[in-house]
């Protein structure tokens, strides 16, 4: 078996290996990929997102258990942004979801992204990919919801969560980020605390403002108490894992599925792009030592950035003057 | 006078103007820039950061009083992440910082960024230079503080001030959103609530554990209570100015002042390089109808993206194998 077929029999090593390679730019990972692609399109991919502390571990970690429940098998990406200093995640796949490890119907993995050249996007574009070619009914991403990097992670999505917590302003927060649009599922976490309800009465005044969406999917909202209750606690997981299935459900029924992978489909060939034609130019200019000039010419503000851009277009780009 | 001299002088309206027009890529705009270029690199640029509800705005909004009452003349950046539905930002400059608003010293700017193809970074540091030369002493730029996108937009700042507020689990966020290593400054914001001093020695804790800096300078942390106490508030707004410039002083006499210098123009420099070459090829192929074309082969899996972006990256780029 080669590669791909491995990865089609969903063997974990093999797809571990792939994603690790990818990240590291090992020649031919790709070549895997391009096999792979006819063999994807049938998971359903959610994003959980949320502030830090919002508790997004957590209740991915819940509703994978919700998910096992149903034998849905199951793939967990944990995005992480890298510390430019030590280039890794600091939280990783060991301390997540340990309790799942023994699961062949779970596949958990963190990824990092490393340096200032972008690219975490494409990187969960091309685990998806690969999670889905290995069989799994479900992929849950999680990712911190704020700042458009993120915003991009979550268009590789088909159901969006944005998962808030009381008494964090969390109600301007989500109208900031932007993502207040793009939700089909809030979740008010640990509302247990004070807050919980102004929260709730919040969301929903923002909710009524908003103009109704074409779908006729109107955003749920699922309240999340605390876990020392665990009778309850247990219930409104399930309520919220069942919303995610109905909320696929109608992007199926009510043909919306297709706008939804158009999404996907804009931002994995915008990804592709950029590494196609931006990276191999950067790379050249870092070996070849031009990178180091143009940042010495800088600093002695001998140019500017605009101008040393442009003559490296002119360079690296085909004349198109004649079209 | 032409732009650039108007900028030069100060005005107001013709740097708004610069500003909307980068946005909105206006041709020519970019000929400003360049031609303002060589009068940059005298602001001293601090990056606020801290997730939505630490109260960034307000801070920002004392820190101008604070630096105005010094004499410092002070440019603010809002970077508000974009509604993808309103394509603009949803705070924008009317509401923030308005008692400042008559005040010729002070200059206040929202910035938002379209779509999906990133360039708020570059939007960042295009209006930084532009305040640089308007002779702005020091330019405050305020942005969500998680997400790499957002670690990208700090490589513009001098000083990086990392805003935390109790309760809300921030010290795991601090270390997840990896920029515990480069903040110089802590603010425990709404240091009267309960969770302040536990914040506080966990903060104290990861810096112990963290190794020294080459600097020699290690991160200060200032605490600000409630404002409904006017008093000692305003004394640790001021102290927060004070550690501020500090800062910069020490990077001016230890010659740190050039490794920050070099962060920033490695992040200009990449920034450009994307404007130049990904960009325009981006365009060409929206123009053409060629993209929609890819996108339906991708929809109808006739193809992967990783083959696409190959082909396009063939055609437009020059061929380097002689090299």
């Amino acid at each position: 078996m080669d590669k791909a077929d491995k990865i089609k029999a969903g063997d974990i090593r093999t797809a571990s290996r792939l994603i690790r390679n990818l990240e590291d730019e090992v020649p031919g990972a790709t070549c895997t990929l391009k096999l792979i692609f006819p063999f994807t399109g049938k998971a359903h991919v959610i994003g959980l997102t949320g502030s830090p502390g919002a508790g997004k571990s957590t209740l991915a970690d819940m509703l994978i258990s919700s998910f096992r429940a149903k034998d849905r098998t199951v793939g967990v990406l944990a995005v992480d942004p890298t510390s430019p200093f030590t280039g890794g995640a600091i939280l990783g796949d060991r301390i997540r979801m340990q309790r799942h490890a023994e699961d062949p119907g779970v596949f958990v993995r963190s990824l990092a992204t490393r340096g200032a050249m972008g690219g975490i996007s494409k990187a969960v574009g091309d685990a998806i990919h690969i999670l889905d070619a290995m069989g799994k009914d479900i992929i849950l991403v999680e990712t911190v919801g704020t700042g458009q990097q993120e915003v991009e992670i979550i268009n590789h999505a088909h159901t969006i969560v944005v998962i808030l917590i009381p008494g964090m302003g969390d109600d301007i927060q989500a109208m900031k980020a932007g993502i207040m649009e793009i939700a089909d599922i809030f979740v008010i976490n640990k509302a247990d605390r004070d807050g919980a309800d102004k929260l709730l009465h919040e969301l929903r005044a923002v909710l009524d403002m908003a103009p109704e969406r074409k779908s006729g999917w109107q955003p749920s909202i699922v309240k999340i108490g605390n876990a020392f209750e665990p009778e309850s606690f247990h219930a409104s997981i399930d309520e919220l894992a069942q919303k995610i299935e109905d909320h696929y459900r109608n992007l199926v029924t009510t043909e919306r599925l297709f706008i939804r992978q158009r999404r996907k489909i804009v931002a994995e060939i915008n990804e592709a792009l950029r590494a196609s034609i931006l990276e191999p130019v950067l790379k050249e200019l870092i070996a070849s030592g031009e990178m180091e000039e143009m940042l010495e010419k800088l600093s002695r503000k001998e140019s500017d950035p605009y101008t040393l851009a442009e003559e490296v277009s002119r360079r690296y780009l085909k004349d198109r003057s004649g079209k």
